[in-house]
């Protein structure tokens, strides 16, 4: 198939690029690399040392024999170049990574709110409007985030993207309906995500476009089984307090001997799944784009498990003798929630989980480890605040160096 | 109270502006003059002859003594020039029409989907980042839409913004919980404001900001006691395909001797409301604006009447004696849809709604009939189609000039 994987230069989107092409896809990357810059701008690059664009693509024709095609194109500020370059390849499956993804980021300051409300929601749109335009049977894969869900505890285990609810009518009989889940983001990253649901069923249902929304955990793991080909296609591993996702932050922490920084109580449950599970969720969901349903985003979760953050820590802290400090949560969340998704789907395409080991957990640190001199320690701490009230606790609130409670798992992945 | 009206120049806002001066706040219109320029790119300008935005500010300081401030700023695209201004005024509310608001505008091409969305959402949003960084305590008074709602037929009335609904928890055990009511936009015009209401309630819940979202009905109407006062005051009157509502439509349509022209069977319904009413209602959450709940935006159902748009076309027709013709209908919608909805909360603050009569119908014929020479015939078809399947079907179809039947009122306000 023919694929064309906007954001392909980032985190998510390289081994994705890499895992498709492995596949036999015919694959193009566009990519403005704006990733690179924000490194620049934070001054906290990728703990592994990336090649530029051009040494990546010419590595991967010599390992595989396959040629990558790359665009420079900024998705959100050239429409009329997107058009054209969609109606000139009429791809099959585009798969949408160009947006802004870091919550942290997204709440530094008004000018970074601005910037992941702008571009998320203009690249995403413009994605729409194109395809409806040049190549309307192109089928559109994106990757949203399990954060539209909210992390409120919620009675039942998370569905995927649908929920039935009833109400009484006016008569007062229930009758029932079925809704897109209630959205409730945690930031303005997580309200982009859930902005561009109500894009894509609009799209789909007006213009009939082809949709799976990938609703993704958070992803840990670094390398693929492309990217450890030849060290110039090396993954980008990011550690810092906006980019570095909690338990790559955890396991750069424990690699040069900084205490595991847990925000709060650690009672925070979120979804994970592997770097080499979401390449694989991505292919799945492409070459499965002929089973979409007319006119209805087809949503799946993409997660393989939940953990709770505190356990994490602990999991991390004895693997490695690391010990874990507990500070101000900059995040304006609950300290505590319970989490269960469903995954049934990307299960039923063939998904086979791979689940948190100590042993993958110590080679990621062997990795972090190898690099360890390329960490900037101040870049470590997460202190981008929600709001004045999490900025004004944190000011005042002295870290925690007890260890904190066990606890259960709490749901898991279904 | 000082009050600030974004977008105070357009149809709504200048009525609004006027309405909230006569009733002695101190007002400063905030407007990018955008609405006059795409009268110039439509080549249909309003149907009243309205003055320059200086005649207009003198005009009404001469008549009522009132001074009303005015800035030339686009909210969405000088965010920086925004929050100088809301730091140094620091208004007690904010009232945000600064948005594209007509649907068939909305889909005309790429250009104008893509307009709607970066102008709608970045005003909004830019609002927002704005009020939280330098004026947390301004009341934001934005004007939604009813269309937020969708125009299926549902079996209860529409609640005011939220719906309590039950599903089952994992015992099976039903469990209630309230949601912002379930979006389907009908056009991209909608869906920026379906959009805005997750904007809302993220910024209220993160930043506490107090919002109140008014879900308004259709507008029909033209003047009020203020806009009657002077010539120069007049207000605009759409009467084209694009911004042209449907009431008014008809009726410049009665005053020139054309068939009114009702989309498919007219078998719509929706919500209406006078714009006298319209100015009211603003006034009233205005001046509420200190019971919001905190953390909760307050939404309101801004309608007075339902009507289903083949009865209107007979009202107006028995009134006038105008033909009426069936054309293919642009819109992806339902042919046929019931509509009720609950209107309490404005009702509840002192709302006397000024219902449809053939008085004041024919009053808004002999204002039409007045200026009848200014309406461009070939601007009053909507040629806007929503998609491929509309545009092909209006080519194939021939306009029905026999009598659409009659039916009854379906549902209304509450």
């Amino acid at each position: 198939m023919r694929v064309m994987v906007l954001g392909g230069d980032g985190f998510c989107g390289w081994p994705t690029a890499l895992h498709l092409s492995a596949h036999g896809h015919d694959v193009t990357i566009v990519d403005n690399l704006v990733r690179r810059r924000i490194d620049d701008e934070l001054g906290a690059g990728s703990l592994t040392p990336i090649a530029t664009p051009a040494e990546r693509l010419a590595a991967w024709h010599e390992v595989s024999g396959n040629p990558l095609g790359f665009v420079e194109l900024d998705v959100a500020a050239d429409y009329h170049a997107l058009t054209e370059l969609l109606a000139d390849e009429r791809p099959d499956a585009v798969v949408h990574f160009a947006e802004q993804r870091a919550a942290p980021y997204s709440m530094k300051s008004p000018a970074h709110k601005r910037y992941t409300v702008d571009n998320n929601v203009t690249a995403t749109h413009n994605v729409l409007v194109a395809l409806a335009a040049v190549s309307p049977g192109t089928h559109l894969v994106h990757l949203g985030t399990m954060g539209v869900y909210g992390y409120e505890s919620v009675p039942a285990d998370l569905p995927e993207g649908y929920l039935t609810v009833t109400y009484p009518d006016r008569e007062g009989r229930p009758r029932s309906r079925e809704i897109l889940y209630p959205t409730r983001p945690g930031s303005v990253y997580h309200l982009t995500k859930s902005l561009d649901q109500l894009l894509f069923a609009f799209y789909a249902r007006n213009d009939g476009l082809h949709v799976t929304d990938l609703h993704q955990g958070i992803v840990w793991g670094t390398q693929t089984p492309q990217t450890g080909r030849d060290p110039r296609l090396i993954n980008r591993f990011d550690y810092d307090g906006d980019f570095g996702t909690v338990l790559n932050r955890f396991l750069v922490e424990a690699a040069i001997g900084h205490p595991l920084t847990v925000h709060g109580t650690g009672g925070q449950t979120r979804a994970f799944i592997n770097i080499n599970d979401t390449v694989e969720c991505i292919r799945l969901a492409v070459e499965s784009g002929d089973r979409l349903d007319d006119g209805r985003v087809r949503v799946m979760n993409q997660l393989t498990q939940t953990h709770r953050v505190s356990d994490l820590a602990g999991l991390v802290s004895s693997a490695t003798g690391a010990a874990i400090v507990r500070v101000a949560n900059p995040r304006d969340e609950a300290d505590e929630n319970a989490l269960a998704a469903r995954n049934d789907q990307l299960l039923g395409l063939g998904l086979d989980p791979i689940l948190l080991t100590e042993d993958l957990l110590l080679a990621e640190v062997g990795l972090a480890r190898r690099y360890a001199d390329r960490v900037r320690r101040s870049a470590i701490p997460a202190v981008s605040y929600w709001n004045d009230s999490r900025r004004t606790a944190a000011a005042t609130t002295e870290p925690d160096h007890s260890a904190p409670a066990a606890s259960d798992i709490a749901g898991g992945a279904r």
